[in-house]
Formats: structure tokens, C-alpha cells, sequence
């Protein structure tokens, strides 16, 4: 749907102007207070002739213009043919204050909403809300917002989408924040979070996207927006709650209890290369950050100039935590350093600049200018806390410094960093804005912020495979695969299983083994068992006629004695595999955004230290390896302590093969287990051990 | 050293007293500006009749009075002929801002530090600094600062003492904190940090004592003052720098490469339960709210009340993050609640209480006095950000609603929660302090601060041996002890060591191994050889007299053709132990804070998942439990996928034994590496496989 009349339009009409407090009235304060060029802004109002001295037509169909948006102010039972009236005008956006929709949580609400989003679709209005707090578009002076905030100048490059209306508001309300777009998208029903975020990507005016979602709607759409975003290098931040809720069902598999959904959300983000924060501090300070400054660092390393050797302390301490990089300077910056610091300083990175550099703007400009050239750098920090008052006059120096440096063209990114309290003294906030230089906040959050703008430089997105494989499964309904059948899946996607055979018989398990060295694995081939050991299913490391006969015969016995209801295909018999590295792969289908490949160690490292890397399917042989190289064990692959090295490729290429698989029956999987997974030394691949499909009914 | 004619002098000449910018006009100044009382301040200075129009002395040996402290402006060279002055005038403390001392790191600036440290002790005279900013008393208006800051009431109960002035006088400018002291100790030679914290701690009008300190001089004052502390039940909160820096050379042995200096001053804060925090902004904020509310929280449950869902979405995700407890509602609770709130809100755990409570202050009150009433919370948490220019009235009601609570008496500690930016409005940042109401920083930072409280809620001193054992080695060279003579050092301290002999022929080992059913472990016995199995020189599970015989040559001829220098004490044998969870004890004698007891699992879970507990010796039963519990991989030994429970109580004493034996140790000692220990089942006890000792020679 194109939105551009609804937020870029041409012309305006307000429904319901008003002098008094609410919807009507704060929009048209809001108007009056903002908006310069007034003259395709209409009032309407059916009883008033003016509203703060402004002409007022009766109805929309009065205007003697056409209308690109309507802002309806009024109650929910005039809304849908209001709408009506508008189409005649030309409407092809409308936002709609008013709630009694689906929020009430009342099958009244739900019709109400259902009529609302239907009349849209069938006028070709874009409708933003129900339940909404309108929007702001500061490029283009459109002011359809209702609630009122501290008058000041708010235009920038951040476009923010919210599903909260308060949280909007506090990112209004943040000083350093400013805007191409603000937009409160209550419901987000009829023009949805994925459209607006669409909306955003495209837009030239907007540097970072900005978003509080409290989830998907269209995953298609999501993951689109995100590619195109991704491929255009425009950061996209997101701050999502429910973090902490237990999400859905506890999935009866172990892999699966190790994937929810809103795990399954951070690892889209991920491949997307989107920037996902904890907070609303978080969001609106990075968006902030990466909007300010002129450029992104080309390399994600920093230095930190600060003026006492305890503020540097801690830029090292808290930016290890974060393990953001300071590398050593080189030689030539360390010897220019040294003659331009006080003869007692030991120049380093972070770097203790002493106070001395603070109160000389050449000086400190020349330090400046040092440690840029330095090839190693990508960023620089000022380390200082600006505060609301300012009694030492330091930061005009440094204030006069940096300008020097920025002007002179080919200067790195810079960011102000403070070391408490950000009470910023708006003086000296607005100035460092206006030459490209944010002021993050104290130092914990800033090296989060750090964290995530070097993530965001080491990510290429040329390197990914764009996209999810959301499934539509057919039932809620599940059934199990057995062993046999479920490795004879993977088989077909290259994944590397043993060479078997279901034994019908005694007769066919004899023949099977006779006259071959290796030991065998017998288990019990039944879709119908999971837990085979635990009904005496599983016989390992036998060999010859004899102990095959006992074991077949024991494991029948047992099995049939536990479990007379089994539907039992006979005995799975495969060459026992030699021990290696001991993994598991997983896959769980998550309801949203389609199958997520999980991988880990074996045993306790998974359980005891969630030691696990989580990535949407599909994905290539790189992004498998990445997720690898993420696991804390990722060392035991590699040769630890004397072991040989693993055939890392080997395993990488059967997560792919596992993740195709996957992808392509994203409609029937529900889940996929494989535990353990055998990796041997290089060149000498892998071995499934066991594996279990999961798939809905059709 | 008594520091009260220091810092709570009733009598003060300031020498230098100036009307220029520098040491001697500020200080001047800052006594002008604050200083109600100043019958008894004198100002002194050679050439000058007055300052700032108050009449000045020539010299302090004018002054008809008796002078408690002298704040010295001038330069170096004039300090120790002014002391002596000052000693004939009663003088007991000095301020010295002068620096040419230590820290210019030259043999004469060591010389003039030596000279004023031992002018100080021989006439009695306490010496803040050198190099130093001064401190404020705010409790009695003593002001001794050399830097100007903003005019602003900062009484309160906060003791500072910071080895930074750049970093005290950011604390200072913070509009939240409020002190009892401020101290800028400078080099802190003379008095030490130790003895500014010892004063702080008795001092009674300091609720918190907040340091930033680069290192600990004197262990024995520091561990005695961080006792006196816990056992008060004051909080002590530390800044200290150095986390990220690799301190002192790498140690030799596997555990000893774990224990980092600065990971045992973490330990040693845990011990005495003081609280470590991560930049300048926890140190403040953090000071701030224990210094502002009342009362500590008797219980670590929170509840936190927002205006909206998303607020209370980042309360649950960012309290988990931090591992707080939002504990369920009573049933009342949740009915009352449910009377309170729109007809569809849905309360809960965190609280959603909906806008609409936000401006009816008897609302608020209502629902805010339901929840203290709850059993489950300790804490409340009020979600709102407060923005430094007002336009929303919310927090007029929500004001109202906490102040009628508060003076009703018997109200839970509450603090107000900001989302974002803490740019606060003045006026209601005094009101809400004024009843006991801290603000917290954004929502990162504030569940941090929350998870610090709640460790200092659930810290018991009377549970800790509130004791450290440093040692002082007579040299710095070390030497090893054999597994032999290892073993029975511990053995004396109840760590259960197998049975074991030397032998030192073959007819040895056979007499010894002879008829007996258990197989052996045979490992060459020399303290000449740590790696035994390099050269060849272990030998396991070895069982009848050919296999002894085998394996003794073999071990003999090996050993000796690779090691021929070494001194071999013969072969020791003892039965092979069986096998139980592998852990890893080890001991390494921190050259500050003496031994450290580092506990962890054996093999990978130690080097990849650095799942280690460290902690200073001596200490209990219960303390080991804690190291314990602390591990990730605790859950290995409490009976994990169905295995038995271990012997934890055994575990508990070998570890209290070991702690024993370090601490007796603690001049000889260099480290100690049990590896593996392995743990049976609950009543089979520990058995200890390999043991080093390294020694200090004496």
C-alpha cells in the first residue's frame, strides 16, 4: 500500500478541530505551534466557524481542494463514514485517533476494527491506528500528532515507528533526539509496522530506522524490509520486548526448549545485520549516535582521549567488557604524542590526554588530529562529562578543537563521551550536533552502544542469504519419524548417515552382519519409540552371530514386553561409528519466522551453559561457519589441547544441507534432532548417530 | 592516625590566601561562598593585609588562636616550614595541594614525599595529599577544595573519598549525590585511602562510603575497615580501575593463570560483601539511592508500576537480565489491584497500571499502598521518565500519590524508574529526595544498581570469616614439591590423599603391590619433574607383579634417559582411584590479599567456560557452598541426569582444609594445584589424584 498520502501529503484536513483538550484541540495546537506554511490546512468542524482563529468548513466535502489526509479526532462511530466523505475528496490517508477497537479486547471492538481496515481497503485510504497517536513527518512539516511536548526544533534523519504511544512521546521528549518521522502506530492493523518500517527504508530523508515493535505481523514483509535495508547499509534499530516471557509451549524435544521465539527474533535480526537494544535509553541513544554523526567508521576500532588517568581506566575496563577494540597506536602517533602531551604522560590507547590538553584549543586539536591519522583508528572518543551547568570552562576549548578538525574536511567519527549523569548543557549539545558529533550516554551504555555500531560495521550483508522460510503447516497435529526414516531424509540433502538396514528378522540381522569386522549398533526401528534406551531398545558395539542373536532377541523381548502397543518395523542395524567431537543439530520451526538451525556441543555444554548458536534457515556454508566460530566451544573443532582439527567443512556443509532440508519443507517440519553428531579430524567428515523428524500432519 | 583535627577541625588557616585564580583564590573563595561560621577560618598570607576583604595574618604564628588545620596553597618548597609553624599552633591536619612529590616520578619528587611523610608523623600532623584537590565537610562546613563548582545546598550522607579530583569533582557536579564528605586524596601517602574509608565507615553522619580507589596500599587496614563495614551493615561502594589490564606476569601453573590481581579484589569485596561497581555513573547513582532511601529494602522483590505495557515489557526483559525477582502478587493483591485499574488492564508482576492512575493522585496512592501491603515485595519501583522541562502533569499526581504514602509512615523503600535520559527537572528531583525518594538512571543501568542491592540484602556477614591472610614471602624464587611430599602437606589438613608409598627399588614396588587386588597408578617421584607424563613417567591401572616390574623399568629407564639431570626420589605408587566428577582445586597467594582458593570443574569447563569460583582464604563450610553454588556446572555434582549426588560435604571440608593450609602457609606459599579432585557419591567422599605445592624459598 503507498503511504505517501497518508505521510507526505499535500493537503490536510483536520475532522473535529477544537480548542479545548484532547485529540482535536492538541492537533490543532500542535498545528498552529509547528506547522509554518498553513495553507492546504483545513479545520472541519460541523458546529464551529472558526478554531483559534483559524476558518472552519463544516464537513470535509466543504473544502474547495482536494484532501490527502484526513486526521479524525472524533469518536469511533463517526469514523467509517467520515471516511466515506473523505474519498469523495481525494483521502488516501487518514489517521484515527479513536479507540473501541480490537484493544478493548470485545467482539465488538474486533468488528469495529475489522469494518475499519475493510473500509480502507476499499476506498484506498491508508488508515494509521485505531488507537493511535498520529504522527509527526518533520521534512515536510505535517503535524498530525495529539499529544502536545515542549516546544523546540526537532527535525533530524532518525524515522521512528512505535507500537507504544507513551514511548513515543519519551522519545520525543529526548533532547537529542530529532526526526524525519515520528509515528505512533497504536493497533497497527489496517497500515501495518512492516509498511511504515518499508516506508522508512525507502525514504531519502531518514539516515536510521527506528522502531518499538512488540512483534511481527508479516514476516514476509519484515524480512524483506530488512533485506532491502540491510543492502543499503541503513541501520535499523529495534527495541522489542518479551525478552523474558517464556514463549509458547515448552517444546517436548531438547533442542526445541532451546529456541524461543523471541530468541528465533534476535537471530533474524542477526542475519539481517538489524540492531536489536534493550531499552528505550538504548534505542533512542543509538539511533542518535548513528544518525549524528556524518559517517559510519570505516573500522570498527576506537580510541578514547579523556583527561585524568581514572577516566581512562575506565573506558578500558568498560569497553574490554564490551570487547570493543582499542588497538595500540602506532609508532609515529605514539612519538607525535609524546611531544605534544606533558613531559610526565605516557601515552597510550585508551589514551590519558591529561587536563592540561583541555584548556588549549590548538593543542588539543593537534591531538586530535594525531590520533585520527593513525591507520588503526576508526572512531574517536572524547572523554567528558558535559553537565547541565557548566563552571569549567574546558569544554570550550575542546569544543573549539573538534570544530577545527571537522571543518578541515576528512575527519574520522567522533562521539562525546560522558562519564556520568547525562545532564547535558543544551549550549554545547546542540553546537557538537550541528558538527556531526553525538554525545552518548555514561560509559556503560555508551560501550553497549559501541558493541552494537561495531557489529554493525563488521556486518556484510553480501555475505548472507537473505531470507526466512516461513512455514504454513497444514494441522497442529505432529507424528514422529522413526530412525531409519528420518536419517533416510537427510540422506538426500547430503547429510552423511551410516549405511543400515531394518532387520525384519533374526535371519536378516545375521545376514546383514556375517563376516564383517566392524561392530554393529542394533536398536529398535519403530516410529512409535522415542526414548529407546529406556525400554531396553538400544544394543551397542556388537559383534558376530552370536551376539547378534542375543541381542536381537533381547531387545525384542524387552521391547515388546514394555511396549505391546509399538508398532515396530524390526531392528535398525548400522556399523558402529567411531567416537569424534560430539554434537547436536537441531531445528526448530517457529511458528513466525520459519525454521531456526540450532547448534552446540554435545551433553552438559548445551544444557549446563546454553552454549548454542540459533540461525534462521536457509543459510550458506559462511553463515554456518559463523555459527560456529560463535559457540564458546567452537575450540574443541579446532584442535584443543593437542586433539587433531576437525573437518569443520564437512560439518558445515551438513548444517546446510540440514537447513536446506529444512527450507524446503518448512510447511511439514516441526522439529529435527540430531544428537549426536560425530565430527572426526579433517578430511574425514562427519557421522549422524541418531536423528529424529518431527512433522505436522497434512 | 586520629583524623578528626583533619576533617573536622573547629579551627582552619588557610595559608596563601589569595584573590586569584589558583590553590589559595578558590579555596578562598569557596569559603566566601559556602562557609557560614567563619569565626574561627583565618586566612594567612605574608604580603597581604586582606583577601576578598576578611583580614589576613602574615603567618599562622600570628593567628590568637589555637588552628586545628592548615590548608596549605603554596608551592612545595615552602610545605614543611609551614608545618612546622602550624605544629606550634596545635595544628593536627593539613591539606597539601603542592605537587613536585611521588608523582612526578623523579628521584627528587620521591625525596620531597619521603620528607613530608615523615614531617607529618614526627609532629603529629595529618597530611592530606600531596597533589591533591582538598575535601569538603559538608556535615560541620569545612570547605578545603581547590576546584570551583556550581553553588548548590550538596549536604547530605554520602562519604566520598576519591584517588582522582577529576573524578571527585564529577561526583560532585552530579546534581543527585549529596554528601557527608567529599575527599580528593591525591597521593594518599601520607594518609591513605584506608584511613579516609576507616573514618568514614565510624563517621555517623555518613550513610554510604563511596571510593574510587587504583589500588590497595594497606591490606591489613583495607580488610579491617571492609569488616567494620559489613558488620555495621554500611555499604561501602568501590570504583576501582584495572579489570581489564593483564596484572603481574603470567603464572606458570594452570589455576594460578586464572587468578588475576584484580579478580582477587573482586573476591575479597564479595567476601566482605562490598559493593564493586562498573563506571563513575554506578558509583554515583548507586551511592545516591542507598544514600536517599530510608532504609534498606528487608527483602530483594521489586515490583515496578508504569504507565504502559511497553514500559513494564522492558522492566521484565532488563530486570531478568539481571537475574531481579518480580515475584508473583498475592491473590488479594491482584483482586484489589483488579478494583483499582481500567476495566482492561490485566495486573501484574511487573505492573502495568495504565496512564489513567497517573493523574488521580489518590489512584496511584491506592494501588501504590496495595502493592507495599503485598508480603512478596520488598522494593517499589515507580516507571516514569522524568524530563527536565515539564509538559505532562503525570508526575504532579504521581508526586502527590507518594508523598501522602510516604508520610503515612511504615512505606517500603521506593525509587523512581526512568526509560530514557536522566535529564531531571530540578524541582522534583529535590521534592522526591526530600522524601526519600532516589531517582534512578535509565533502566540498564537502574536493574544493575538493583541486582548490586539485592547481592547487599542477601549479603550475611555474621555467616563470613570477615579475615585476610596476605603473606610476605622472604624471596621471591620458588621451588616445587614432589606429588609425594605435596600430598602430605595437605594430608595434615584433612584432604584425603590415597595411600601412597615411595618405592625406591623394584622390590619395593613388589613387596608393596603384592596380593593385593586394586590396580596401581606408578608415577615417577621428583620434584625435578612437574610433568610427569612428557618424560614418560606414569604409568596407570597396573595390576600383578609382571605388570609392576614392567612398568617400573620402564618408567626408570624413560625418566632417565630423557631427564638425566633429575633428582628422582624413586617411584610412587598408590592404588588407582576410581572415577568420580573431576574437579579442580587450586591456591594461588595473591601478592596483596595472600591466598585465594580458586574451585572449579576439571578439564574444558574451566578453560573455555572460565566456570571458576574464586575466593580468600580462610573460609567456612558454608562459604565453600557458596563457591560451590556459584558454579555453572554446580548441577554436575547435585545429581545431574541421573547420576548420584555427590559428596558436597566432603568436597566442602577439603576445601575449607586447603583454605587452612593456605592460610597457615601464607609466607611460604606460592601456589597450590589440586587437578583432578574427583567427587563420589553423597558419603563416599573426595579423592585427590595429582597435588603440586610451589613454594617461596625462605
Amino acid at each position: 500500500m503507498d503511504l505517501t498520502k497518508l505521510l507526505k501529503p499535500k493537503s490536510v484536513a483536520v475532522i473535529g478541530a477544537s480548542e479545548k483538550e484532547g485529540f482535536g484541540g492538541d492537533v490543532c495546537r500542535n498545528i498552529l505551534t509547528y506547522v509554518k506554511d498553513r495553507s492546504r490546512v483545513y479545520f472541519v468542524h460541523p458546529k464551529r466557524d472558526q478554531v483559534f482563529g483559524v476558518p472552519c468548513h463544516k464537513s470535509i466535502l466543504d473544502i474547495e481542494d482536494t484532501v490527502d489526509l484526513m486526521i479524525i479526532c472524533t469518536s469511533q462511530k463517526t469514523v467509517v463514514p467520515l471516511l466515506r466523505d473523505g474519498a469523495k475528496k481525494g483521502v488516501g490517508g487518514a489517521v484515527v485517533f479513536a479507540s473501541g477497537y480490537g484493544e478493548v479486547g470485545t467482539d465488538e471492538g474486533r468488528a469495529n476494527e475489522k469494518e475499519l481496515i475493510e473500509t480502507g481497503e476499499e476506498l484506498g485510504i491508508a488508515i494509521m491506528g485505531p488507537n493511535c497517536a498520529g504522527f509527526v513527518n518533520y521534512i515536510d512539516d505535517v503535524q498530525a500528532f495529539a499529544f502536545i511536548s515542549e516546544k523546540r526544533d526537532r527535525k533530524g534523519s532518525v524515522g521512528v515507528v512505535s507500537q507504544s504511544g507513551q514511548l513515543c512521546l519519551s522519545l520525543m521528549e529526548c533532547p537529542s533526539m530529532r526526526f524525519s518521522y515520528c509515528i505512533s502506530a497504536g493497533n497497527g492493523k489496517a497500515v501495518q509496522m512492516e509498511d511504515y518500517m518499508d516506508y522508512l527504508v525507502d525514504d531519502e530523508n531518514t539516515k536510521v530506522v527506528s522502531i518499538y515493535i512488540e512483534g511481527v505481523k508479516n514476516t514476509e514483509k519484515f524480512a524483506a524490509v530488512l533485506k532491502k535495508a540491510a543492502q543499503k547499509k541503513k541501520p535499523v534499530i529495534i527495541l522489542k520486548t518479551g525478552r523474558s516471557t517464556k514463549g509458547g509451549a515448552i517444546a517436548a524435544s531438547h533442542t526445541g526448549s532451546l529456541a524461543g521465539s523471541d530468541k528465533s527474533f534476535d537471530a533474524v535480526l542477526k542475519k539481517f545485520g538489524a540492531i536489536r537494544v534493550d531499552d528505550l535509553e538504548e534505542l533512542m541513544a543509538m539511533s542518535s549516535m548513528m544518525a549524528t554523526m556524518p559517517s559510519i567508521p570505516e573500522k570498527a576500532t576506537f580510541t578514547s582521549m579523556s583527561l585524568s588517568g581514572g577516566e581512562t581506566g575506565i573506558c578500558a575496563d568498560v569497553g574490554s567488557q564490551y570487547n570493543l577494540e582499542f588497538p595500540d597506536f602506532e609508532p609515529e602517533t605514539l612519538a607525535s604524542l609524546k611531544e605534544q602531551l606533558p613531559s610526565y604522560a605516557t601515552p597510550n590507547n585508551p589514551l590519558d590526554m591529561t587536563a592540561t590538553l583541555s584548556y588549549d584549543e590548538d593543542l588539543f586539536a593537534e591531538a586530535l588530529r594525531t590520533v585520527m591519522r593513525d591507520p588503526n583508528i576508526g572512531m574517536v572518543l572524547v572523554g567528558y562529562t558535559l553537565l547541565l551547568e557548566i563552571a569549567d570552562p574546558a569544554i570550550h576549548y575542546m569544543y573549539k578543537g573538534i570544530e577545527k578538525v571537522v571543518k578541515e574536511g576528512s575527519c574520522k567519527p567522533i562521539a562525546l563521551l560522558p562519564f556520568a549523569e547525562n545532564t547535558r548543557n543544551p549550549e554545547y549539545s546542540t553546537k557538537l550536533f550541528e558538527i556531526g558529533v553525538p554525545i552518548l550516554p555514561p560509559t556503560v551504555y555508551a560501550f553497549k552502544l559501541l558493541r552494537y555500531l561495531s557489529d554493525f560495521i563488521e556486518y556484510h550483508a553480501e555475505t548472507k542469504t537473505l531470507e526466512l522460510a516461513p512455514g504454513k503447516p497444514a494441522s497442529k497435529n505432529s507424528y514422529a519419524l522413526s530412525e531409519f526414516n528420518s536419517k533416510k531424509e537427510l540422506e538426500q540433502y547430503g547429510v552423511a548417515v551410516p549405511k543400515a538396514i531394518i532387520a525384519a528378522s533374526l535371519e536378516e540381522a545375521i545376514a546383514f552382519t556375517k563376516g564383517k569386522d566392524t561392530p554393529f549398533a542394533m536398536k529398535i526401528e519403530s516410529a512409535d519409540i522415542l526414548h529407546k534406551s529406556d525400554v531396553g531398545g538400544v544394543k551397542l558395539n556388537i559383534s558376530g552371530e552370536e551376539a547378534v542373536t542375543k541381542a536381537y532377541n533381547e531387545i525384542m523381548e524387552s521391547v515388546t514386553a514394555k511396549r505391546p502397543d509399538a508398532k515396530i518395523n524390526g531392528i535398525l542395524i548400522s556399523p558402529m561409528l567411531k567416537a569424534g567431537v560430539e554434537m547436536i543439530i537441531g531445528v526448530n520451526n517457529d511458528p513466525q519466522f520459519g525454521p531456526m538451525i540450532m547448534v552446540g556441543m554435545g551433553g552438559v555444554f548445551v544444557e549446563l551453559f546454553k552454549d548454542v548458536a540459533l540461525y534462521p534457515a536457509p543459510l550458506n556454508h559462511e553463515e554456518a561457519l559463523e555459527m560456529l566460530k560463535s559457540l564458546k566451544s567452537f575450540k574443541l573443532l579446532t584442535g584443543y589441547r593437542g586433539s587433531q582439527p576437525c573437518d569443520i567443512d564437512a560439518l558445515c556443509d551438513t548444517i546446510v544441507g540440514i537447513s536446506k532440508y529444512a527450507s524446503e519443507n518448512k510447511d511439514e517440519l516441526k522439529e529435527l534432532d540430531i544428537n549426536p553428531i560425530f565430527v572426526y579430524p579433517e578430511g574425514e567428515g562427519v557421522g549422524v548417530a541418531d536423528a529424529l523428524i518431527v512433522k505436522y500432519e497434512k
